[in-house]
Parts: C-alpha cells; sequence; structure tokens
C-alpha cells in the first residue's frame, strides 16, 4: 500500500473556526471506509489533553470520525499497530517531540505510515512528518533529547509560512530564518506553507491545495513561489 | 569584583545603522580602562566570521576599542582566561550554543564573567548569558548537544520582544510562546525586552535601559510592564 498524507499547515486561519478551514480535505483523504483514527494531543502545553482530545473528537465528530487518544492507552505502541489512521495535532513542537521520543514511538510509526496508514497532521504535527524539527517555529520549552522526527519525506515543512515581519520590527523575517536553516542543511528543500494550506502525499506525488502557492527554499538557489495544483514531486527527491 | 553584564535585546533598530542605538552604554559599561575586548562571532550562519569581525570592530573603534575575536585563536580557553572583556554578537543562537559546547567553553567563561570580567551581548549574545537557550526566537538549524547556556543570571530573557503578529496571521504571539515557557518552566522568570531595550547587570542590581518598558512573565502571575529606570531586582531571586 502507498503512503498517504495530509500536511496541513495551521489548525485555524484568522477569524475561522477550530479546524474549519480543512474540512473537506480531512473527510476526502480519510474516505469512507475508515471509522476511527488515533489522535496524539502530545504538542498541548497550556492545556489538557482531555480538553484537545475533546475539542479535535467535536469537529472529527461531524465529518462521521471517531476519535481515540494514544495518552489513554496503556500500551501506546499497540494502540499504533492497531489504528485505522493516525491524526497529530498542533501546538508545541518541542514537547510533541519530547513525549514521542520519550515513548520511543518514531520507528513503530514510521513503519506504520510508510505501510499505508494514513497521517493527517497540522502545524506540529506536520513538521513531525519530515526528517527533524529543525524548521519549527515554536518556542524550545523543552528538551527533546534529539531533533529527529518520523521521516516520512525527505523534504523540511515550515509551518505557518509568514512574509513579512510586524512594521518596525528588526528581528529576522521568516525567510531569514530558513535561509539558516538551509546554509547549514544544504541538502534538504524546505516548503514553506502558508496559513490555509496544506500539502496531499501519495507516495512519491506531492500536491499543494489552498488558496495560496507555496514558497520552497534549497541551498543555492533562488526561493520558488509554487501554486496550488503545480507539480510539487520534486521535493521528493 | 562585582559581576557586570551588559544584555542588548538587538544590535540594530528598524531603520537605523549597525550597533548604533546602544553606542553610548557600550563606552559606558567598558569606561575608559579597558582597551580590547574578545568577540564571539559564533552565531553568524549565512556570514562569515572574519566578515562579523570586521563589522563589530569598525563599530568598537568608533568607540575607542579594540577587537579580536576568539575563531583566531588556537586556545580557546587561554583566550578567554586572558581577556578583559567579553563581547558575544547576536545571529542564530543554536550556532552559538552548539559552537561554545563543542570548545567546551560554558565553564571557562562562567567562572571569568562572575569573578568580574565584563560581558556584553547582543541578541543570541543576550540568551546565552541566561540558564538556557529556551527563550531564544531562532530557528533550530542545528543540534547544540544541550539547551544549555552561561547562565550569570538566574532569569531568561526573550530578546527582540514582540507585542502582535502580522495581521491575519494565526500563529502563537510571543506571549503565548512564551506562556508555554513558564508552564513546562515555572521557576524561572522570562524578560521580554524589546527591540531598543537593553538591562544593565551589577551584580545582583538590574536595570532596564530605553526608550520602552519591559514585559515580565512568571507561571501563575499576569505578565507585568517594566518601565525604564523601576526595580527589576526581583528577576534575580
Amino acid at each position: 500500500m502507498a503512503m498517504k498524507l495530509l500536511l496541513i499547515s495551521n489548525s485555524t486561519n484568522a477569524g475561522d473556526s477550530y479546524l474549519n478551514h480543512p474540512r473537506e480535505q480531512i473527510a476526502d483523504f480519510l474516505g469512507r471506509e475508515i471509522r476511527k483514527v488515533l489522535f496524539f494531543p502530545y504538542a498541548a502545553v497550556t492545556f489538557s489533553y482531555d480538553d484537545y482530545l475533546k475539542k479535535v473528537q467535536e469537529r472529527f465528530a461531524e465529518l462521521g470520525y471517531q476519535v481515540d487518544s494514544i495518552h489513554n492507552f496503556n500500551l501506546p505502541k499497540k494502540a499504533v499497530k492497531q489504528s485505522d489512521a493516525i491524526v497529530v495535532g498542533g501546538g508545541n513542537t518541542w514537547m510533541l517531540a519530547k513525549k514521542i521520543h520519550e515513548l520511543d514511538l518514531v520507528d513503530v510509526l514510521r513503519e506504520k505510515v510508510l505501510t499505508g496508514t494514513p497521517y493527517i497532521g497540522w502545524s506540529a504535527g506536520a513538521n513531525m512528518a519530515c526528517p527533524t524539527i529543525m524548521t519549527t517555529n515554536d518556542m524550545p520549552v523543552a528538551d527533546p533529547r534529539g531533533f529527529h522526527a518520523f521521516h516520512f519525506v525527505p523534504f523540511q515543512i515550515n509551518p505557518h509560512y509568514l512574509d513579512a515581519n510586524p512594521e518596525g520590527h528588526a528581528g529576522e523575517t521568516r525567510q531569514q530564518r530558513i535561509e539558516e536553516y538551509i546554509t547549514v542543511n544544504p541538502d534538504r528543500y524546505v516548503v514553506g506553507l502558508r496559513e490555509g494550506t496544506m500539502l496531499l502525499v501519495n507516495n512519491n506525488r506531492v500536491e499543494l491545495i489552498g488558496k495560496r502557492p507555496a514558497r520552497i527554499f534549497r541551498f543555492g538557489k533562488d526561493p520558488i513561489e509554487t501554486e496550488p495544483g503545480s507539480d510539487l514531486n520534486f521535493v521528493m527527491e
């Protein structure tokens, strides 16, 4: 079976309701055979895993899916192995990676998803699909003991990609930060995924969905703006 | 001798020239007895250490100080021990920490500064004066093998502190990021240091210099806005 990923920049657009913008794509992606998904709430920091689960359950119930959370299983590896689909929510990428490393879930999840179990991630959950968490925007509030992530795809995603700083602010722009990343890591593509957009990955095919282009970075090349619908497969090389 | 630190939010205000805003404070801080400082260029990523040194030399020469750079010494520990003042420049905090950890300079620098050698840091260099680099805004482009920093002071600085996101952007605000930090690290103060401001630390006395207040965070308390000149010594507790 082919790898299937839906990697979403952000849960919520400014002024919109929670998980509203990607709801049709989530339903299309999971289809009608899957009835239940396994949710990872570990990116939550200032609210509880239970509260996070409830919020996601409400939205997924509207789409016809039941949601169990990994934090309610005594045997998380078994829960992953028995799941029909994996859903990893946003929040703080460092806390998410820390917990996944502590539970030793990288290998089992990688095996599961590479052999065809659908994976949905938004924000930190999209970042975790990459080789490392090195293109996160989050504050490193805890040491995850290693920057490695699920490595389903060979490129990095920068979620919530943003073009400009607020006026009068002189800190690095997002583009400057990513230029630092590719300088230190010249063999990786970085996909700057603007809010309201997502990547649909079907084995080696990558499609950009949404109303805004993605900005793609690679060391030694000018950044590329790719429109929704255009060929993005080269980032899988 | 007392510990003396000048911890500056940013090198350059929007529209201003390099290191212009803190130039008087740098001259006051170093005084007339010190003639030479030891510079750390290791936060540079997209430009060379030599270029960084040259840029800093030009500004410090105007103030009457000679600048040597640690990257030009075969024996960096010896260079630190023999220095009259330490200057750590901004850039990428992760690369700075990585290099300092690789060279095993944390302990020797800590000893040197705690016994009275003046320390100036801006941006990443201010962050390194804290217990950890966990309140950096930078992209984690490399694994520094540990998040520990010089720990001259017991509180964390968030440099380039910023109040709002650009309009229409739904990613976490800086305040939300720091709230995540204090949730995970409830025993630390975080000083959100806005651009154009700095902290002057004289042993246990902390003074805010600049034209804007600092925003101070602690778990379980509302954030505090402290004006330049007001008592900030409580963050040393």
